[in-house]
């Protein structure tokens, strides 16, 4: 998928919603205790409701390991399940891998040939032969942690280097010039709404993936008047909020609710006509 | 395990090794192409004959993941065996997670109860909450990425901050407050011995894991002169030298002798008497 292709299912759903599949069992409701297996089951049934309102899946891998083997096979399950029935909804791995280039060769194959995910998120820290095995492969994504929406922001991605750039500034610089738009995306956190405007200026064609916007305080308006391009370029991520919505034998059904008032709001933000690309 | 257990063990063994299980069915020998758990299986003749010169062991999530749920099935095989077997053996997840602190929280589980690794490596660009949940279990260890062996340590780790402090220093200073010796070590690597003297002087007390010797170019020699403390203080780790020494149905014997030769050169650096601590 290049960032054509998803601005069209943008354009098509009226929405740039992803749905965050961190599916805690401990979270679960209790409809789902007895089920062979429930990270599955869960999934699925979010998917179900929820899928006519986003145009991408991520999942947190933490979530799976925790489960041990159990979990990957589940995570492989629902990774699947997304592939063979919504074949145009991007599927993204949020996996903040970064290792040098041998090992991250692994994990590219790992993300996208084991397992079958569009866009796998990746750690800076360790440079450009942690991030570049990923851009290898066509059609797939590389989303690359720039500034995150949790406090420990501060400890270094904010932090100024010598010339005056903050870290975060010179990771997007330096990963802007190993791929292009239709391979690289960037974390940006919501809770930094004049950030995110400021970041537009040096990086106007890439996606951003927005974590942050409900518990976090980040707001879909912020976002959307700060961060978008004439091609979107933002998927504003929503997790417990939507997938936790409700505890009952409906929550699915609330899940659906949830992710639908997202992209009513997100619709006011993108073009009436679809033809416009 | 503290880091005095630790020591203990380093001064029993007279060797600071650290073998990294990298184990990539690829490079396997033939004669694991017909068995039922081949990584599993490559493992436990490794550990075989490595384990009388070894300190640690590293398994290198990438190369399981690669693997898919088989994968992470290996993967607890051979830490169960691990922990069975060789219980004064500290168990290495290198996984390099970094995550913020309701995610990091799941990884730390992940590592540390559904699987039982002692220790875990992690990627600290995004700050303080990615690392303190892993250092709430006693016993543990986060191992944070400082100055890593790659070409793209250059990228940020080391690019110099405002204050003139390069990163590396500010995540080792930052993370020494988080933590104590007894649950944090750092990576540095071993193609720059000059900077690891010169972090000595203000990270005396704590472990470095140190990568980087043979085919990275650096040497025994150089990480113990440059890197020990009083209690030794470094974990020198070797991969695919030892591990992948020879592809006979000897491989296990080859990487036994390679362990014991690289053992034999640290013991040179070690206290003749362990009765030292």
């Amino acid at each position: 998928m290049n960032y054509k292709d998803l601005y069209k299912n943008i354009l098509a759903k009226r929405s740039f919603l992803c749905v965050g599949l961190d599916s805690d069992p401990a979270l679960f409701p209790p409809v789902l205790k007895e089920v062979e297996n429930p990270v599955y089951e869960f999934n699925r049934a979010i998917i179900t409701q929820t899928a006519p309102y986003a145009v991408a899946y991520k999942l947190n891998l933490a979530f799976y390991e925790a489960e041990g083997e159990q979990g990957w096979r589940q995570l492989r399950m629902t990774v699947d399940y997304l592939k063979a029935n919504y074949p145009d909804i991007l599927i993204m791995a949020d996996a903040k891998r970064g290792d040098i280039g041998n090992t991250a060769k692994r994990y590219a194959r790992a993300f996208f040939e084991t397992l079958s995910f569009d866009a796998v998120t990746l750690a800076p820290y360790m440079g450009e032969d942690s991030i570049k095995p990923f851009l290898q492969y066509e059609g797939k994504w590389a989303v690359v942690l720039a500034l995150t929406s949790n406090p420990g922001a501060d400890d270094f991605e904010l932090q100024r280097l010598e010339d005056g750039m903050p870290l975060y500034e010179k990771v997007i610089r330096k990963t802007v010039e190993l791929g292009s738009e239709d391979n690289t995306m960037f974390v940006i956190g919501a809770t930094r709404p004049g950030k995110l405007r400021e970041i537009r200026r040096y990086c106007p064609h890439h996606f951003f993936l927005v974590p942050g916007v409900g518990a976090q305080g980040g707001t879909i308006k912020e976002v959307a008047e700060n961060g978008m391009n004439d091609h979107c370029g933002i998927l504003i991520n929503a997790s417990r909020s939507i997938i936790f919505a409700d505890n009952s034998t409906e929550y699915a059904l609330a899940a659906g609710r949830k992710a639908e008032e997202m992209a009513r709001e997100m619709s006011l933000y993108l073009p009436e006509d679809p033809s416009v690309i």
